[in-house]
Formats: C-alpha cells, sequence, structure tokens
C-alpha cells in the first residue's frame, strides 16, 4: 500500500487510532482458525461512522481492501484480512445506547461484548438469548455479521432472530439504516436479513438495535451419561418427540468429557462414550413438567446415569464447564481445527458415527461434541501443523465429513460462517445457481469488491484464497509453539 | 403480446391451463386493494417447476412480464399484473409433501392454503402460527412472497420465522435450493431470507419447507371494553411491562365493534369506544399465570368489562368475528382502503389518535383495527371511489398517516407489503440509500425486469406505476356497484 493512502488513512482516525507496526500487523494477521493468516497493511480504530465513509470512500479510490473486525474469535476466518487489506478494528465502540424496557429492546454499539449486553438486561428482568461459546469476549457486531448461534438456538433460535435494526456503512461509503422498533416491517426487500451473516462483504456495522425478551423464571439443568453414541442420539430425538423444546441441548464425547474434566474439574463422568447436558426453562408449572418429560426419555433411551443439578452454582458450574470444550480440547496438541458440520436433528447419531469413522479411517485424535438439539455438531481435530502428512489426513476426513453432511441433507457450517475457511465446500451445499446469485448480489452492491474481498466466495480475478501464512505468521507461530 | 409469444405459453403450459379469454383477464387484473388494476395478456397454470423455467426464459427473449399469484387476497397490489404480464397461477399447486414430525417440518407446494396446513398438522400435535386474516383462503407461497403476518405475531412471529427451505425459478429461468431442514445454516449469504418478503420480484416459489412447533396445551381467550381509546393502549403496555406475552392482542375501535357485531352478532360491546381481544398460550399453569396477570392489567387500565371466554367454541366465535373485520367494514361503503400503518408498541396511542385526527380533518369514514401488541394497525378507509373528491381526501388522509407513523418510529408496511399501494411512500421510510440498494440488487438478479416488474419500486425507465384502471375494469366495477 502506498505510503500516501497510508498518510491519508492516519489523518482521517488521527495518529492514535493508527498502526502499521510490524507487532500489531502480526496480532491482527489472524482470527480463531489455524492455519490461515494474512498481515494487514494498517490497522484503524475509527470512532465516528463518519470516519468508516471517509475510510471505506477512499478503499474505492485508493484500490485497497476493507475488513471490519469486532474481538477476532471467528471461526472461519471471517475476520482474517484480506490481500492488500486495512482492519477496522471495531471493539472500542462498546457502548449500550438504549434499553427501552417497553418496546423491549436494546440499542448497542457495534463493539458491545455480547455477555456485558446479557448481564445489563438480566439487571430488569430481562433476556438476550444468543449466547455463542465465546460470548465472554465477542462482539455483538461479529454476533451479526456471522449469524452467530450458541447453545440456547432450539429454543430460542440465533442472532438473526433478534436483530431488529441495523445501521451500517455501505461499500460505498453512505450510511444505511434498516428496520427499526417495529415488531412487523415488510417495507421493500429485506435488506436487514441479508445483511445479517453477510461476513463483512455488505457493510460496516456501526448500530444494532435488538429484540429481548422476559427473562425465564425457571432453569432447570439436567446430565445423563451413555454407554453408546447411538442412545444419546435417540434421547435427543425423544425429547423433541415429547414435545419438549429444551433451551440446551449438548452433546459430548468421550474424548471431550475427558479433556473437559481434566481442564475444569467438576466431575464429568470420564468413563461414558457420551454425555448430554439438557437446560429446559420457562415459566410456571410448564418447566418441572418439561424437565421430567426429559428425564423420562434420557432415562428409557439407557443413560446409565441422570443427574439434576442441585442449584443454579452447580448448573452454572456444568455449563461453564462445556463451554470450555474448545480450550480443553485445544490443550492436547498445537493446532485445533474446530468445525461446524449441522445436519437435521434426525441425521444426528449417522452423522456422529461418519466423524469417528472419518477419524479412524485417517488415523486421527478428534473430540466431538455440539449442540445436539440443532443437529449441530462440532467435531474438533486435534493436530500439529508442522507435520504436513497429518494436515493433509485432516484435510481428507473434514472432506469426507462435509460430503456426508451434504448427503444427510446438512449444510457445511450451522454458525461460523464461510470464511476462507468453508469456501471450498460453498457451491457443493447452495449448489452452481446459489453462488452465481450470490456474486451478482456482491458486485452489485460492491462494485469495487473493497469489503472483506474474497470472503465466502472470490469474485474473480481478484483475491483468490486460501491466502498464504505470512512469514511474520510462520514465526509468530514457531514462537509460541517451539519444534520439539 | 405478439400472438406468436402467446402460441409459445399455450404450448409451454398445454391448452387447458392457459387463457387469455377476456373474462378470465377481468378476474385475474385486481387483487384486494381497491381503484389499481390492469389485465394480464394471458393466464397461464403451470404445473412443473420446468414448465415456470422455460415461461421465465421465453419473458426474458420476448421482453414480457411474470406476475406470479397465489389467491390474490394480498392488500398492496402485488399480485396485479404488470404492464405486458402474464399472470402465473399457482393455487392449483396445492399438496402437502411431507410432515416430519420428527424433525417438526411440513414441505408443501407453493398453493397449499395456509389453514389447509394449520389443521394437518394440528392432527398430530403441531402447530403453524402465522395466521393472516385471510388464512383460510391464502396460500403458503403468497404468504412467503408477502411476508404475511397474523394475530398471532407477537409471541410466534410470522412467516418468515417458520421459512426453513425454499425452492424458487429465478429471474433467469433456473432453479434455485435455499435452505433445508437444518435448524442453524450459516452457508453463505441469506439468500432465502432475502426471497421471503420480496413480492415475486425475487423468483417463483415452487416448493416451501416449514418449520412447525409443539402446539400449545392451553388457551385462555379474553375481550376488555374501554370508554377510552387511550386506556386501552395503556392496558397493552401494561401487560407487556408485566412480562406477558399473549399470542395474540387485538384492537378494535367503536366503528370496527359495531360493524363487526351488526355483522357477525357475537354479542361485542357496542357501546365501548375501543376494545381488545387477548389470548395467552402455553402449556402448565404459566398459562393461568399470564391471563390473571392480563386481567389485572386490563382492569388497573379502566376496562369497563372484562371478560373470560368459557369454552373453545365462545373464544373461536370472537376470533372469527374479530378475523371478519375487513368484511364487516367492507359493507359500509364501496370502496374499502385497508391500510398497514406499523409504530413501535409504545408510540400505539399516538398512531391511534392521529388516525382519528386525519379521519375528522378530511371528513372522512374510518375504522381502526389491528395486531396492538406489534404496534401494527389497520386504519381502514370507507369510501365510493366514483367520488372523486371522496377519494382526493381519503389520499390526503393517508399520507398525513404515513407521515406521523414514520416520525414515530414506525413503518409504512407491517404486514401487505409494498407492491403498488405503497410504492410512493417506500423511500421516505428506507431513505434513498435503501432504495437504490434495493433497486441496485434488483438489476443484478433481474437484469431484464422481467420479474413482477414495478412493484415496491420502479428501475426506470419500464413500468411505471400506478398502473391506469383498465377499461374492463372500470366495467367490471360498474357492475358490481351500479350508481345509485
Amino acid at each position: 500500500m502506498d505510503a500516501s493512502v497510508k498518510s491519508k488513512l492516519r489523518e482521517i482516525v488521527g495518529a492514535a487510532n493508527y498502526s502499521d507496526a510490524e507487532e500489531d500487523r502480526i496480532v491482527y494477521a489472524y482470527d480463531g482458525v489455524p492455519m490461515i493468516e494474512n498481515a494487514p497493511e494498517a490497522i484503524l480504530f475509527p470512532e465516528t461512522t463518519e470516519q468508516i465513509a471517509e475510510i471505506v470512500t477512499l478503499a474505492n479510490d485508493a484500490d485497497f481492501a476493507v475488513t471490519p473486525r469486532g474481538a477476532g474469535t471467528g471461526l472461519s476466518g471471517g475476520s482474517i484480512p484480506s490481500k492488500n487489506a486495512v482492519v477496522l478494528a471495531t471493539n472500542t465502540w462498546n457502548k449500550i445506547l438504549e434499553i427501552d424496557a417497553e418496546n423491549m429492546t436494546a440499542t448497542v454499539q457495534t463493539g458491545v461484548v455480547t455477555a456485558q449486553l446479557m448481564n445489563e438486561v438480566e439487571k430488569i428482568g430481562l433476556f438476550y438469548p444468543p449466547d455463542p461459546g465465546s460470548m465472554n469476549v465477542c462482539t455483538i457486531g461479529g454476533n451479526v455479521a456471522e449469524n452467530a448461534g450458541g447453545l440456547r438456538g432450539l429454543k430460542y433460535g440465533v442472532t438473526k432472530n433478534y436483530v431488529m435494526g441495523l445501521e451500517m456503512v455501505t461499500a460505498t461509503g453512505e450510511t444505511l439504516r434498516m428496520g427499526g422498533k417495529n415488531v412487523k416491517d415488510v417495507a421493500g426487500y429485506n435488506l436487514k436479513e441479508f445483511a445479517i451473516g453477510s461476513e463483512g462483504t455488505f457493510g460496516v456495522f456501526t448500530e444494532i438495535l435488538l429484540k429481548l425478551v422476559p427473562k425465564p423464571q425457571k432453569i432447570i439443568t439436567m446430565t445423563a451419561s451413555f454407554d453408546k453414541l447411538v442412545d444419546a442420539g435417540k434421547a435427543v430425538a425423544d425429547i423433541i418427540a415429547a414435545h419438549v423444546i429444551p433451551c440446551t441441548m449438548e452433546f459430548l464425547d468421550k474424548t471431550t468429557i475427558q479433556s473437559v474434566e481434566d481442564y475444569a474439574k467438576v466431575g464429568l463422568p470420564t468413563g461414558a462414550e457420551a454425555m448430554l447436558l439438557v437446560e429446559v426453562d420457562g415459566f410456571g408449572s410448564a418447566v418441572e413438567d418439561d424437565a421430567e418429560k426429559a428425564m423420562a426419555a434420557l432415562k428409557k433411551n439407557g443413560a446409565s446415569e441422570v443427574i439434576r443439578a442441585r442449584d443454579a452454582a452447580e448448573a452454572d458450574r456444568i455449563k461453564t464447564a462445556r463451554r470450555s470444550a474448545f480450550s480443553a480440547l485445544a490443550r492436547q496438541k498445537p493446532t485445533t481445527i474446530l468445525e461446524d458440520a449441522t445436519v437435521p436433528r434426525s441425521a444426528l447419531p449417522e452423522m456422529i458415527e461418519a466423524c469417528q469413522a472419518a477419524a479412524r479411517k485417517h488415523d486421527l485424535f478428534f473430540g466431538n461434541f455440539g449442540h445436539a438439539g440443532d443437529g449441530n455438531l462440532h467435531p474438533t481435530c486435534l493436530i500439529d501443523e508442522r507435520n504436513a502428512d497429518e494436515v493433509e489426513r485432516a484435510h481428507k476426513a473434514f472432506d469426507e465429513i462435509y460430503d456426508k453432511a451434504i448427503a444427510l441433507g446438512g449444510t457445511i457450517t450451522g454458525e461460523h460462517g464461510v470464511g476462507l475457511a468453508k469456501k471450498k465446500f460453498l457451491e457443493q451445499v447452495v449448489g452452481p445457481v446459489g453462488v452465481k446469485t450470490m456474486q451478482a448480489i456482491k458486485r452489485a452492491i460492491d462494485p469495487n469488491d473493497v469489503l472483506n474481498p474474497g470472503k465466502m466466495f472470490s469474485l474473480a480475478p481478484r483475491c483468490e484464497s486460501p491466502l498464504p501464512r505470512t512469514q511474520a505468521g510462520v514465526e509468530a507461530f514457531e514462537e509460541r509453539f517451539p519444534a520439539n
């Protein structure tokens, strides 16, 4: 990038909010995805919508790319800088602007941390349900860009179900406000719905209006251990067949149980083949009814042990342990590939078996866990990326896992997004007409392909992927994981 | 339209599924909106997705427009034929293809009638919540095209919250399948969400996959009468403030109460200024708790009478009466303009007053009713369209009503769509950048502007609106309403 462009950028945001220092460029070169990274030309911390508009306008004139970034916890590479890009770091825009109890909404700046919002609204008896695994760190803006899910998706839905309004800067540097506090609104195309999950390619979010719901009065948390994986799958189906919709229904396989227990020490059943964490919530006697039906379904399907948490503290310990699955597994080996295969709920047992088969076939160390009620699994492969053969085997295993997911009517990503990590699978799941339609829309709304180009799909000839690992990135990795 | 094109169309669908007879052209010239109509060149009843693809391909080659149509009950003119258009009538595609109890989904053809689906799934304890006023006639395809709402929107959401998958023929004649039975799916842009509410301008829907939920165990229906309109508005706010989310919370003003009672004779409080119909549903004791809280809020806010329906039959009578509001009001005068102003719930009392003020100022006969919990009002103006002065006054009144709705943070349409009726207000609510973005996307996905052109917005220079009334339409009207 030209020095004159850099100096214009520095002028726009002010010297204190600009960096192209090598150490910052390394830090902002990656997100939660291993083995892909690319250093930005500069990192900008804009303070106003106008600054973002100026940056995007300059990007169109001077032919560079803009990659917006929240907390960088994404698991598909959505916030890894595109080629020749500046990073727009939004995590300092972290004010809750309004909580409107009467209309049950919250208006937040894009960089508000998800858990911070949850805690604030719970103080007045309201509830913001979407709870991605990284909720203590990730930002609402990032959640919207990726349409993040979480543990409560089955009953409460995902981020898109809670976004009532959005303000963003478009690819041509204009401000676009979509939606509002209206429960119903069908004025024109659903641009807001289209923006949700657009992975930074449609606009830079600045302000977000969220729907809230009344906080559930009562929560009952249960765990069940199984000697056979397939029994856990059957129990999930039976709970739903009893018309109980738990807010949470999490699955952990043996490897994950052992890793989590080793890490968190909460007394998980380390001898079990599988474990379910089931939580029902709501109001009045319905919660007890649901819990009874769920426990009956768990026992009927051969659960060797069904435990109901005595109190909120015990329930929290178990849930916190489940949330640590990613970190716990990541301790086993230097490189963690956490994937996102999702299938219709009825196909869950078959999908779990396919993951096990792929791990065996390619001699890989796999943990598996996920949101069983949603059919959303996180098969996690633990490797050492310096071992080229192991990397190749891992890629082969995931190719097979995604082939199977698609064959079962599933999808390549339930909640992490396509980004760079899933790009090669996109056409397989949405078809050539789907990709062509997405490309046509992207060209129409971002004619110079400046907003996070190369994510989800490429517009030839620019921005091919995968991005090569930069030399700086390799060195940083070697420092973190010195060769044995 | 060229005779050779017509004969090609007849060949594609077969002679039995083709008509350009004058009497059919008149019938398909209008929908639920008064004072706008335009006869199609021909009406086609395609029987396969392939036929639709051929028709759309021919439209691109021979430069005519295609307007898809379900039951034609729409209230914004979305299914009124564009200029030089053929109508694709989809209401004969009315098979329920699958009800999948395990995954709680239903797959239907586009022309399935909404109430037909509801009844089928309730037989096995499942529930399809979206219930537009026309649910006994309208089609799922039309519901998706307009993102239809209904009486249960506050608690259960609208059509978009239940569409898991869509198959459609694109504007270039290709088949695009979006979504599937996955509870979570973030593979690429949200094309499915974008298609919902696209009013026939993005694709012709052929197959729709819908989410179902467990059928609520218990429903409690209440009515309350008020001597002051503003008290009804306060009661609505207080019910929500008590964290009760009724499935239905309908408002009727005095004119509507009287018209409905006159028509349906169910014992509505004809002396009251306003009436609320409140329904809570769910499982276990929570339903009784909610009903008690709601009744307390109604009484606290000055309800002169609060009645709880004794049984399902009584509740059904009241709800059926409410559903007849449109028809009941329509009996008063030849022309019914039913509008769709929607505001944040907290602004409801002010919006109701603004409607009354506009009616008084312009000396018009107005009824007002709607979904109070959603802030979604249906101010309904009753005129005689042969009275040019009255028509003009009605237009002025609605201009003022929409100005007020937008000033209150509201929108021009909560659930009816923009179509032709609201086109002139679109930019006011979504802004010039919003319209420009919508136009850019429409050009990208439908380069020859063949799919329902001129709805929501125009792509200059083609298809300007409002469409003139055709001579045939005028004659049909005179026949229905002979001059006094």
